[in-house]
């Protein structure tokens, strides 16, 4: 596996497997990387010839310069995870690298997909988002790009926005990965003690018993959304950024549940936050219920 | 020459002309062409192996329905000019082409570049501008692109976007071209009646006659100001929308004038918007003046 810093590395290798026909899959990520990571490389692996990963803590997404300094950084791991899974390339630019002196260009988007959720409670979060997907996938060049499911509405937003500014770039949507317990896998989940983690797990079995209720013929989303609510926040330190019920298509808040909607929540759990959703009448978690 | 109105068909095209290892240049444009157009077109040939035009009057960067409206349009004869130009292809997509339902995504810039001139007098232009320009440059893949100098802001604009995005694509300023009268060309320049021409012509005579002020000493920005206002306001149907001057180095307006400044103006002449600016103490126009 190469390793490359600068946009001028990274730009010439990619120049050169396009020349040589090769199409490129690429993964971006943030690091501190875990199975999910590995199962988006996996799929990119299986779409394309060569393989990108990127490792970069992208300051303008972060709208909390303390979640910024706090987040989990380990690329000597992260490093041997990515060689292991079969990456090509690791691209580790810094942060000057990418934002050069005065910076002052963004994409951003408006409308339904970033007027809610975590667009509502992390202002400037989903602006840092793409413009950052779009620098990396200018520098990469990648034919295909593969992001995780979990983070559904950064996924949604980035499909919009390749479609819309007609980025010559194909994006695969990989499953969420879940550990054994149900909690989706996610960076910040190091930042739990065990304690903390049993109180996370409130928010998967949360969403499931809400689905559950919603199979049963519950469709007043104040009720899914109370399901969730009840699951968490009988924990002290816990709360909820926000849990909503959304219909894909439009991605609109609705008052009544249908099976095109997701069940989605953000919560805090000691000042950790921690995103997830379910599918309503689509999805199971692998998540204990006491009931 | 070929013409492609779809976006699939250029992009084919143009994966085709990177497979055979083409340079791609790229003049994009919205019709109504003239001479400053052809110019480009020979920079583009000069600089790659194949060339792309593209005519397409993007309503995003029009903040005045009315201007959208009156702008001219004349693609039999651009496509004429084009081909004799030696243009191998001619991109003419529909706005509809370019801005599928929902399109939400834009290209904005903040700062001094998209604080002043055009950007306070036309809101929105730009985020047009940039916008479009990212999505052509994403669909023709050119490995360089021309813009006029004439439109100065744009280009500066346009250079600091590709370079904040990282877009592979080299710009190329090609210098503007006058007529023998001294007025910059301009698609605009059809909707002035031999009358309306003469005043507009008040344009460079100002901006040369405050040059010449510069070259003699003068350099309170004022005054240089001044010296293109009395020139265009002695005439009827004639309105300055913006004359500034600005140091290049940083994008700011300075009230006393060195030669890294340009002196830029905006003027309606019965309703047409023209713009023009001088490099002071580095340009003269050939334009008479009445001396």
């Amino acid at each position: 596996m190469q390793q490359f810093t600068t946009i001028a590395d990274q730009r010439a290798w990619s120049r050169q497997q396009i020349r040589a026909g090769k199409r490129i899959g690429f993964v971006p990520t943030m690091g501190a990387l875990h199975e999910g990571h590995i199962s988006l490389v996996q799929q990119a692996r299986a779409h394309s010839d060569v393989v990108v990963a990127s490792v970069f803590v992208n300051p303008t997404q972060f709208d909390n310069p303390d979640d910024l300094a706090n987040y989990p950084r380990t690329l000597a791991a992260d490093a041997k995870m990515l060689e292991g899974a079969g990456v090509d390339v690791l691209f580790t630019p810094e942060a000057r690298e990418i934002y050069q002196e005065g910076h002052c260009t963004f994409v951003e988007m408006v409308g339904p997909l970033t007027d809610k959720l975590c667009a509502a409670t992390r202002p400037g979060h989903f602006r840092g988002v793409t413009t950052v997907v779009t620098k990396l996938f200018s520098i990469v060049q990648p034919d295909v790009a593969v992001f995780g499911e979990k983070d559904l509405q950064q996924v949604l937003i980035i499909a919009r926005m390749v479609s819309d500014l007609n980025l010559p770039v194909e994006i695969v949507v990989a499953p969420t990965v879940r550990d054994a317990d149900g909690l989706a896998m996610s960076s910040r989940n190091r930042r739990l003690n065990p304690d903390m983690r049993e109180r996370a797990l409130g928010l998967p079995r949360g969403l499931q018993l809400a689905n559950r209720a919603f199979e049963h013929g519950e469709r007043a989303s104040l009720k899914l959304i109370e399901a969730v609510a009840n699951e968490l926040l009988v924990h002290p330190g816990v709360d909820l950024d926000y849990c909503n019920v959304v219909k894909l298509s439009g991605f609109q808040e609705v008052d009544q549940a249908d099976d095109g909607c997701v069940l989605a929540a953000a919560v805090f759990i000691d000042g950790v936050r921690l995103i997830d959703h379910i599918h309503l009448g689509r999805e199971t978690f692998p998540v204990a219920l006491d009931d």
